[in-house]
């Protein structure tokens, strides 16, 4: 193929295919609306859960408007100092990109958000009118709004903005740094809604549970709490926005890192370069149209069980992407070594999520272990789900050993870049299913509220309890795929800086290692800390209507739901600063410092320690939570039980590991990694402060 | 000075003062023995004690007999390999080395556990006595007798091997390796003593609680409790032989991997490798001198506050070496730059101590706050301590990033190992303050078991509460030694393997990276797991005994306390048997598979992980732990309340990481280390398997 123009027409029809999927998207969310939102009790719970969505993310989006006119006074102010004049990366270039990045992983986690909370009370009148199948295909509609808008904004931005300034530029290899800016504002919005997210629906959770069901005693989901809109606006926010930003800044983190490596490629002596720059685009853009087909395929359908039919989404995508992804392999490079790599990437990325699903279902031996232990007391159940989670980094770290192992061998480094997008390349189906689960949640909540019709509660919870499962691999995804592409993106970091080696053997490599790896505890501890600050002021605020307005409990008046929503809003907007500050600062601080080996050092240390603990805690918090339900489902004495007590402890102790601390590790490393990549330029015209550490 | 005469005179000097230190440690011994044992109830609780942790330990080197005799075949059947022929650290001389290491820390370990369980009964009749100076007199003099041994036994044959073996191979290069043999002997005694003995003394604890606290209501140290004995042997099988077999091992492992280190170093162009070899040794010398002077002095006077005294004695030493380690610096060198090295060991091993302190007193706001979150349950306690442990990697981090960053900039690599010798060059004292806290332990318990004057108890008790706060500093010193020891062994086997750099851009080194990160979090679940086993087996044996003799609860018949040490005992060594195997199997397969270079990268990843782990660990169990003891002390509702109840959940929690797999994780790293350092001359000539990971 003759580079060029070719490539112009590749992107070109890459740009086709997201414009095409985006409305695609709008055309699913028309549909949501559309549907009977039942009873005028069903249309006020969903619009209070909306509203208060709305609610958080305007406000989060006056946040990430200040912050992010900071990242881009600085980017574009980087511009004008003369040494610096002439690097792609930063200046107005780069700031125009980080600003599209944001605006449009804003707009997916938007309009995710919008059809989530439009179709949470849709799905309990669905399940009314027609049971299972239509309840199944009005949530996963609503999820599939969110998948298809992720990948569809990210790619549309991201295809454009390498187009345009390849041509500006007149170089692609001018033009990655550039757009990385692109990834920069995707992690940017990913930081404030997975980590403040993290910290709202914990917050919320804890709150409405512990003054709710411990002090007042009265159920969960039920009306007269009033932190309960909170808590289901909370799901909303952790687990539609903040998986969502998160995918996302993966999805284009990994496609930027294939390109800046793919730069550099030769077969045989012949440069492939532009083919190797293109093809990650291309896979993308088959990855896109099999999501749609695969969610076609699922909407022609009745389906009695919902898991049944997620999972042949899941494999109908699956199946697209690799046979389209030979076809693209032997048409872009004469052969298949890049299929091979995109290939092992979505294996890896399936086997990711059946290790999570295997230690944290209670159809497999490890939560009935936990669910055992509890009968001896809170301690032996926190002891079990911890060596649990962590014993489940054995296997996770095999899955990931051997798929890049087997990435490399197939194409070098550009390979581990091509086995991260080939796990990602699914990502819109995966999306889709991963938000198909708090849409049920709160359709089941919605139920409950309404005093609907058991039969309508069994629905939804039956489609909850499958949507735990989705929730438990999709977490494993999350968690593999953030590894994949943080890695990918520090390789793609060392070709910038022009890093021949990142020697272990250098003390300043050394004690930047060190350093790296203790970030993610230091992270942790802040950000789980931070869930039980969050948490005292939400429960000081119920205790308070409560106790001012005697008719909250007696069912009388309505209580103020929005006074809830507001102090999880502000309280994990206010609490994620300090994290996130040191997510951006860390890099620059230890590249001023350290210089580019030392800072490749800080991003490997703290991509290893980060794994290890968002893989234990993701999957320490997913057993507990399911050892809990396995024993209200009936064992070892059931609800009210002391072994099921002891079982709400170690839920309790997992829920800010599962849904907080654990998720923000991928944000963390990604960020940092993506930082590193813009700084890249910079550093390497600076001579590192503590530079006889490399000597 | 002319090198090789005074060589042999400064390791002669060494000898000498070693062997006079194990005089010293005779007569201390003989002087405990001495002392009166009280009444005949406390003399037969304290041969109880006395029996079982002999049987402990008896058991235990027969397990390390049979093993041992493996790992010394192996050794010398190496050397029989043509291909291996000539390589000075495996074949007869290496097996020679190693059998010598696991007799002398063996032998460290069996005087220094004597003279424990002797001393336990004199202490509580010397409180009788002569109240709290004479108790301190003879607890301190029993722990002296573990300090003194470990170090007079580690330097003895460490100093005469590697004169003999310079004498015998003609080159002190060529004695290094084979004296590396030593350090992996003591390694190997380190592991069955620290990982065993922690799994025993947990799993006696815990049983004996269970059962007795919670099901008999009796309390603790009741003597009608069939593993009340078992518990007290269990304090000197993991606090005594344990922690000292782990610090002979940094020791050891300290001065190996300096002499190592210094084999190289030049001044100014001028050679001064055997001085920089030598120099190691006089430290320790000195720093053995300093131990015993440090509690001379102490002896002198009669004290009434036991911290105060403990506090002096590491002072004294501590200036000692200062002062020693800066005219030995200028004698060697010319040069006071060692002599800063040295000090940086010293003041962070210092400092790590007082971090620990920080995160797990009482008198310092975390365990306050943990206290007080114990008042909401279960679950705020354990998310608390979770996050104290979890933050206070930050500062300890920090500190030691500080400490390497110090020692390159003084004396390059060798000044590492000078750092982590100078750390460790007040073992001596450091072993004996750390030792006196189980032995007041002890002493408390027969106290109590022997019903004597409350105002004994008294002085017991707050013996005991120092000596937590001994252990907590001794705990951040063992963690922060073994991660400096294991640092300076890694620097060592590139060294010997010739390895110019560890590229974490090498594919190879990255997948062992992650791959040894991941293994101190499936060492951890192991140990945690075998603790919970061999826990179960100690409640049933409990439990048998309470139901087939109904006497031992009335109090007419002796509980059989033999039948529960012997419990423990086999589960504690068999427990151990796969932990211990993966720390000596993973090195070896993956030096097979990924080269020298790989091994490199998985013993960084394992290194950087261990500590976190350890850090964690170690300050979220002393910091659970202390904040139950802060609620005892009447805060919060005091004993008995709910606040109570959530904090003992944490203190059980917090007792298989902080006696457990924290310590493991020292174990872990320098054994995996010295292996490496062992098997480096082999592995440099053979092509790994999965060489294509390097191209």
């Amino acid at each position: 193929m003759t580079t060029n123009i070719s490539m112009e027409v590749i992107l070109c029809i890459v740009i086709a295919i997201a414009v095409l999927a985006l409305l695609y998207a709008f055309n699913l969310f028309q549909a949501v609306r559309r549907e009977n939102a039942g009873t005028k009790r069903m249309r006020a719970l969903s619009s209070y859960i909306h509203e208060g969505a709305m609610a958080f993310l305007t406000r989060e989006y006056r946040v990430v408007l200040i912050f992010g006119l900071i990242v881009i006074m600085l980017l574009a102010g980087l511009g004008f100092i003369p040494s610096l004049r002439g690097i792609d990366g930063v200046g107005i270039n780069g700031a125009i990109c980080f600003l599209f990045g944001t605006l449009f992983s804003g707009l997916a986690g938007f309009v995710g958000m919008q059809a989530a909370t439009n179709a949470n009370a849709k799905v309990a009148q669905a399940a009314r009118e027609g049971g299972m199948p239509s309840a199944l295909h009005v949530a996963f509609n609503g999820g599939s709004v969110l998948g298809i808008s992720v990948v569809g904004f990210g790619l549309l931005g991201l295809a454009s903005l390498f187009l345009i300034f390849t041509f500006v530029l007149g170089d692609p290899r001018q033009a990655v740094p550039v757009v990385a800016g692109y990834s920069l504002g995707c992690s940017f919005i990913a930081l404030f809604a997975r980590v403040g997210g993290g910290i709202y629906t914990k917050a919320a959770d804890v709150g409405a549970d512990l003054v709710g069901k411990v002090e007042a005693g009265i159920p969960e989901d039920d009306p007269r709490n009033p932190a309960v809109i909170a808590d289901n606006v909370g799901d909303n926010v952790g687990d539609i926005a903040g998986m969502g930003s998160d995918l996302c800044e993966s999805y284009v983190g990994a496609i930027v890192s294939s390109i800046s490596l793919g730069l550099t490629v030769t077969l045989s002596g012949v440069d492939y370069s532009i083919q190797a720059a293109i093809f990650p685009f291309a896979v993308a853009g088959v990855g896109i149209i099999a999501a749609i087909l695969a969610q076609l395929f699922v909407r022609m359908k009745r389906w009695e069980q919902p898991q049944k039919a997620l999972n042949i989404a899941t494999y109908v995508a699956t199946g697209i992407v690799v046979v389209s992804g030979f076809v693209l392999s032997t048409m872009f490079f004469g052969d298949f070594k890049p299929f091979l790599c995109i290939t092992t990437g979505l294996i890896v990325g399936i086997l990711l999520g059946q290790i999570a699903e295997y230690y944290t279902s209670d159809s497999y031996p490890k939560v009935k272990e936990i669910a055992s232990e509890s009968q001896t007391g809170h301690a032996t159940n926190i002891i079990a789900g911890f060596s649990t989670g962590m014993e489940s980094t054995l296997l996770t770290v095999l899955v990931l050993v051997i798929g890049i192992v087997l990435s490399y061998m197939f194409f070098g480094m550009y390979g581990i870049g091509l086995g991260a997008v080939g796990m990602l390349s699914t990502c819109g189906i995966t999306v889709s299913v991963d938000a198909y689960g708090p849409i049920a949640d709160n359709a089941g909540g919605i139920a409950e509220m309404s005093h609907l019709d058991p039969h309508v509660r069994e629905i939804t919870d039956h489609l909850d309890s499958v949507g735990n499962t989705t929730a438990a691999i999709g977490k494993g995804f999350c968690i593999g795929s953030a590894a994949f592409t943080a890695l990918a993106m520090i390789v793609a970091f060392a070709n910038a800086a022009s890093l021949e080696s990142i020697s272990l053997l250098q003390p300043g490599v050394l004690v930047a290692v060190l350093f790296g790896a203790m970030l993610p505890y230091f992270f942790t501890a802040l950000t789980i800390r931070s869930v039980g600050k969050a948490a005292n002021h939400m429960i000081n605020e119920v205790r308070r209507q409560f106790k001012e307005d005697p008719g909250i409990l007696e069912g009388t008046t309505k209580p103020d739901y929005a006074g809830c929503v507001d102090i999880s809003t502000r309280a994990a907007l206010k609490e994620m600063i300090v994290p996130g500050c040191i997510a951006i600062v860390s890099p620059i601080a230890v590249g001023i410092l350290l210089g580019c080996q030392g800072l490749g050092g800080m991003l490997m240390g703290a991509l290893v320690s980060a794994i290890m603990l968002a893989v234990f805690m993701a999957n320490s918090g997913g057993a507990w939570d399911n050892a809990k339900k396995f024993i209200e489902s009936g064992q070892f004495g059931g609800k009210g039980s002391d072994a099921h007590k002891a079982a709400v402890t170690g839920d309790t102790v997992g829920d800010p590991f599962k849904d907080t601390a654990g998720p923000a590790m991928d944000i963390l490393i990604k960020l940092m990694s993506v930082i590193s990549l813009m700084l890249a330029p910079v550093l390497v015209q600076m001579t590192p402060i503590l530079n006889f550490l490399f000597q």
